[in-house]
């Protein structure tokens, strides 16, 4: 698949297909993963597969806790349609994935981690993007649940101390790939204009130059 | 171009050619880069372009600051070998550009991040690995110094309290697209392979099935 149609295409998925995703697929998609760049080629990441409902369920209920506490921050028609969204697959997918970042793989001192000392889990979040890519590209879905405490999830999975969960992924074919996310289609939220998110020189001056690179939005 | 062959060809770029990268070109990345999902679409992410020679001497300044302190971690050969590698083309590169997290973007409450506060720094994480992929689909390199202070790049650039730098991107033609990553070039740190960073079910359970998807290196 062309990259620019990967990243146009790719969605959050939420509704799933339950049919199995083949092990060479998911081995693809892990290193498409693996080979995102790292701070001092650190490769911070771990990625857990998980099948077990009964793990599965553990989580879910962990999602229903934080999700419980989201609703109460809206009113009236918001919280009517915050209630109306499904907002994850946990066991809809036929696995999910957890994405990791191990802090301490390489020792106390990373080249390039000195001042920035988040930028493994920046890496991470690389790596989470090219698995997302990958998966668009072989017609799987991902949905990242962010709605859940992560310590809560670690504690669950028995991680040790020193690694995080950055990424609580669903995994499987999707019922479908829509045109666009579903924050936009139901209307929670809109895309903003390309142009207003590009500064020159410095913050909040906009680009001389006129826009006929913008692509836009597929069709 | 290929997404499979945009991940593998993706390299972190310290040496540039003085071309400038047309405007178009430069849109369509940036386009590729808004195009990630983010939480609660809240799209937290500017794009800031540097192409003043005074403003980047100064970044320069403390990328020095930083690299300076980084040396000293290292002892013998090996802090030999560290000086030897070139980090960064701030002023090589015809432009550099700065991808920021406004954390306040959507007001207090995202839908998604109350869980998990730093969900829109990961979004902006993966905005920059789309901008990475579709560069290299452009035959454009993108190198991410992270040997900066993030708090006195964003004095310098004059960024509000609320906005925080992700990553710092040399971006422009390359001397090169190398085959493998600089530090595995030199010897200072090893691919992983991909079976050692798989779990299953849980943390340190190797997975039962054979390695079939393994794609392997690119020769």
């Amino acid at each position: 698949m062309d990259l620019y149609d990967a990243i146009y295409a790719r969605r959050d998925i939420r509704e799933f297909r339950p049919e199995p995703v083949p092990d060479a697929v998911l081995r693809r998609v892990l290193d498409a993963a693996h080979h995102a760049g790292s701070v001092g080629f650190m490769q911070p990441w771990n990625f857990l597969i998980l099948r077990s409902e009964a793990i599965r369920r553990r989580i879910l209920e962990v999602f229903e806790t934080a999700n419980a506490e989201a609703v109460d921050r809206y009113q009236g028609d918001r919280q009517l349609l915050y209630r109306s969204m499904k907002l994850q697959g946990i066991l809809d997918a036929p696995l999910n994935l957890v994405v990791t970042c191990h802090r301490e793989r390489k020792g106390p001192h990373v080249l390039g981690r000195n001042s920035v000392r988040d930028a493994d889990v920046y890496s991470t979040c690389c790596a989470v993007q090219n698995l997302w890519l990958a998966a668009r590209a072989e017609g799987v879905g991902v949905g990242w649940v962010s709605i859940l405490d992560p310590s809560t999830v670690a504690k669950i999975l028995g991680l040790p101390d020193e690694v995080l969960v950055v990424a609580y992924l669903c995994v499987g074919y999707p019922v479908e790939f829509a045109d666009r996310p579903l924050l936009e289609r139901v209307g929670w939220e809109t895309r903003l204009p390309l142009e207003d998110v590009i500064f020159e020189e410095e913050w909040g001056r906009r680009p001389s130059a006129p826009q006929e690179g913008y692509t836009g939005e597929p069709t």
